[in-house]
């Protein structure tokens, strides 16, 4: 089979949910990525950030690519476009909302001006090199979501982004049936999909049950409401508003990111929220209590975010009240499980009352459950399937399911990041594995932290430093004065206080009688002495000067 | 009221579950001890293995505590049991298997010579002081629980401890409605109950719906079955035994706690496995795949029990096939779910097919649901209610689901740990708050680890360690050497290259030319550098030695 008819499909990203934070197609010598989301980092990555897709296969190829293309836009679809456009300067193909959103990203950065956009809608078709990219939408927890088949020599993909089947859903817009019709009329030869659902049964309830829940909250709280959820969830922020309308409060944002995701969705008309019922934080705080809901960032207890900080009393703007009922419109991504609880004791402990998705049906997934997974798979009868959004759990679920539906095993896809699959001679196929895995950003740096540093950061945490400064007199061969001792994060002072004079004999001892050939004996001489008397492996770091 | 007529009841732990791990009752000058527990560590507490109540409050008042009770033989209630026994040594009052589990535990650590037993029985009745403890069986997910009904001179309290309705229990013995019943002829003045599962609705299912999906697993696993479960989970290995005999397969343990605790629970007659049934584990290494079960620890993915190690290959007994199907039979404690799904992830990579309680009924709570948590409370129907096991947001939820069956708001009790509670001319009231709170261990080590040094800890894993080692000529005043900079969890050492060489010469000009008055002003100097160049700040350590 000729290279010329080969499709190269490659999801990056290291360990992360296969192919959702960035994809990249390649076919001859052209490339087109769709999304460069950031990932968030995991408990036991000390001191990051964030997390972006190790792209450095696209970047040798930078001048082959031919354009990023954004399914919606989320963080983890849009929130490294910044590190992305500066290495890779590319058009950016987006919808309107999309495209807004993006830009008052790169702007809260400062990086506007390194991007160029190209706007689309669903319904378009957009033909760059091999490729023609036909946008469909689809509904999912942001307006103006979509879906992309991919037409090249070699077949027909269709790539499904975050989506759900929500026949109601805020912006009344669902996803485009008759298109993926179309598309298993015309022979879909490969359909990647979403597998962050594929463990939960059923089908995910519409995001219209959440609007009489959250007027039942506003009517009966007895005083503010404050709401929390993401930033970029905009379908969530017009219930509340409607919710607000209906039982006569008015709504106030709290939050940079939020702000400003509200002040172009409305402007774009993504939003429908009356002029009189938004006011200002500063005109909230003068209301009566019941007369104000307020929407905030925070639902998963991030300790920088307006939540967060209200929960240790450490917000500027405003602070809790008594009577106050907050609301928070999440549901815990895995491994924030403990900071939200932390978050909604704290919130509990200061008098508020504490609404979560685990008591009331004030949250809903954006993703498709198994009966829409399914449904999705039988409008589209692709030749071929490839799960991706998800870790290696979800996707060989994902991929269970695609079988139970009739696709052969051996037409079945599950890969991790990494690995490319590639289509060709309408089959598809495993390709080579590409370097690459995650990109820790911490502050403004970016990639210089990697697992050596991560591991050590680890060990010093797990039982902490001590430093001995030991000064020789070259001549007498003895200490000019006695070893000074640090330590950090080891034992609490009161402790140490009987372990630090023995280790200072100890290396008397070495110094003047036993004797030593360099730091190491030392290092090791006192490691083993502490592992022996308290079980513990702190490090040590011996400085030696002889003078 | 005089002191005569007052309990005091006190729970301890800290910011843990209030009162799960202990709990004091203290009534004149005398004190019995409900459970002694251990709690996990969370996320951030770095480099601890596990945590026990603060009881200093008790050790000052040792030779007044009259007795330890046991509620059930699980971590959380008895893990802390060897380092109270050294510290306030009384007998300790369980059920036979609680017994059994104790004993075994303490054999582990060497400490069986210090306690002191009093085997009872549900039905029996202690008298201590002023104490009459009364108790009762309780179903839960391990054979031989108890509540107890504890009368004063001030009133009857039952401590209802981990608990479950479970009407077709494992071992056929269901919590003794007839006991509740007659302490609420009698009149209850206090009722303490589990609110575990209080944010869950309707009814936790019996433990009766594992034993067909286990049989469903061991019928259809094409190779060996490999299920990991808690080793005091005493129940689940019944059932497992039970499929595994309808099944025809052999069943091999793994794991000294677990194997511990079955030949305990056999030996008194908890466990009904017949002896052919039973394997050595290098027996069933020799025997055809589909014959054998393997019964493990490592639910939870922890690192060091036997699936955490076959998921990352390091089992010594034995490691992974091809066709293995591991069950994981548990539910993630919260904070824990990270680390299950890396461990499910590395599962699935090796080939092995994963089940969980998120795809198959193979794990029930072991605690009352909401319909159960209100049955008890009826049942009941005591003057006052508290809420206890669980975090402020469980006991709030539970304590309004009291107020909804019709205690008074004024009647039910919420505190956190520490605060201690009187019940006083039969009204109950809030008394002093104790100071007491985590008391964390590593290794042998017991308490020297307080929240300043997991500050440093937490310090040293955000941005790492730079050290330098400056040697300076008294005469001349200036650089014995170039300065030694060591760092540690820092930047990759790639990424350190431009940066080390700068920091260098910064110390050089400070010594040779701008001058310095002590480290302090070297420290300052290179965090700022490199807070501006990294936009990090590791701390900093100097060693400086003149001669």
């Amino acid at each position: 089979m000729s290279k010329k008819n080969k499709l190269r499909i490659i999801p990056l990203g290291g360990l992360g949910e296969v192919g959702k934070n960035m994809m990249a197609y390649e076919f001859g010598n052209d490339i087109i990525v769709v999304d460069a989301g950031i990932m968030f980092p995991k408990n036991d990555m000390l001191g990051v950030d964030y997390i972006i897709p190790d792209y450095e296969y696209l970047k040798k190829k930078a001048k082959r690519v031919l354009g990023l293309f954004i399914t919606h836009g989320h963080e983890d679809h849009i929130g490294a476009i910044q590190h992305f456009i500066e290495d890779i300067p590319v058009p950016i193909y987006a919808t309107p909302l999309t495209r807004g959103l993006i830009e008052a990203k790169l702007h809260r950065n400062g990086a506007q001006h390194r991007a160029q956009f190209k706007t689309v809608q669903a319904g378009d078709t957009t033909k760059v090199g091999p490729f023609t990219v036909e946008y469909f939408h689809v509904s999912h927890s942001i307006p103006d979501a979509v879906g992309m088949g991919i037409t090249t020599p070699a077949g027909l993909v269709i790539h499904m982004s975050d989506f759900k089947f929500d026949h109601t859903p805020v912006d009344g817009w669902p996803t485009d049936f008759a298109k993926l019709s179309e598309f298993s009329d015309r022979g879909v030869d490969l359909l990647l999909s979403d597998s962050t659902n594929a463990e939960r049964p059923g089908w995910t309830p519409s995001e219209m049950v959440i609007g009489p829940a959250f007027e039942k909250v506003l009517a009966e709280a007895p005083g503010r409401v404050i709401i929390a959820t993401f930033a970029s969830l905009i379908s969530r922020v017009q219930q509340v508003a409607d919710a607000a309308a209906k039982t006569g409060r008015k709504m106030a944002l709290a939050g940079t990111s939020m702000v400003d995701n509200v002040k172009i969705a409305r402007q774009m008309d993504y939003l429908d929220i009356p002029d009189e019922l938004l006011i200002p934080i500063d005109q909230a705080q003068k209301m009566q209590n019941h007369k104000v809901v307020i929407m905030c960032t925070g639902s998963q207890g991030e300790p920088s975010s307006i939540v967060g900080r209200l929960s240790t009393g450490t917000n500027r703007q405003f602070g809790l009240k008594q009577g106050d009922t907050v609301v928070l419109s999440s549901h815990p991504i895995p491994g924030n499980e403990e900071t939200i609880s932390k978050t909604i004791n704290r919130l509990l402990r200061q008098g508020a009352t504490v609404i979560h998705d685990g008591i009331a049906p004030i949250h809903v997934s954006g993703h498709a459950a198994q009966e829409e997974q399914k449904l999705l798979i039988n409008l589209v009868r692709p030749k071929h399937f490839m799960s991706i959004h998800g870790e290696l759990r979800q996707l060989k679920r994902h991929a269970e399911i695609a079988q139970e539906l009739g696709i052969p095993a051996e037409n079945t896809v599950v890969v991790e990041n990494g690995q490319v699959v590639e289509l060709v001679g309408k089959k598809v196929m495993l390709g080579e594995r590409i370097p690459g895995d995650y990109v820790f950003v911490t502050g403004e740096s970016i990639g210089d932290i990697d697992y050596d540093v991560m591991r050590e950061r680890s060990q010093l945490a797990r039982n902490g430093i001590l430093i001995i400064d030991i000064s020789i007199d070259k001549l007498t061969r003895r200490l000019r004065h006695d070893p000074e001792i640090i330590t950090r994060g080891f034992v609490s002072p009161e402790d140490a206080k009987p372990l630090i004079p023995e280790v200072r004999k100890l290396v008397l001892r070495m110094v003047h009688e036993d004797g030593f050939d360099d730091e190491k004996d030392i290092i090791n001489a006192v490691k083993s002495y502490l592992h022996q008397q308290t079980k513990r492996r702190p490090m040590v770091f011996v400085t030696l000067s002889k003078a």
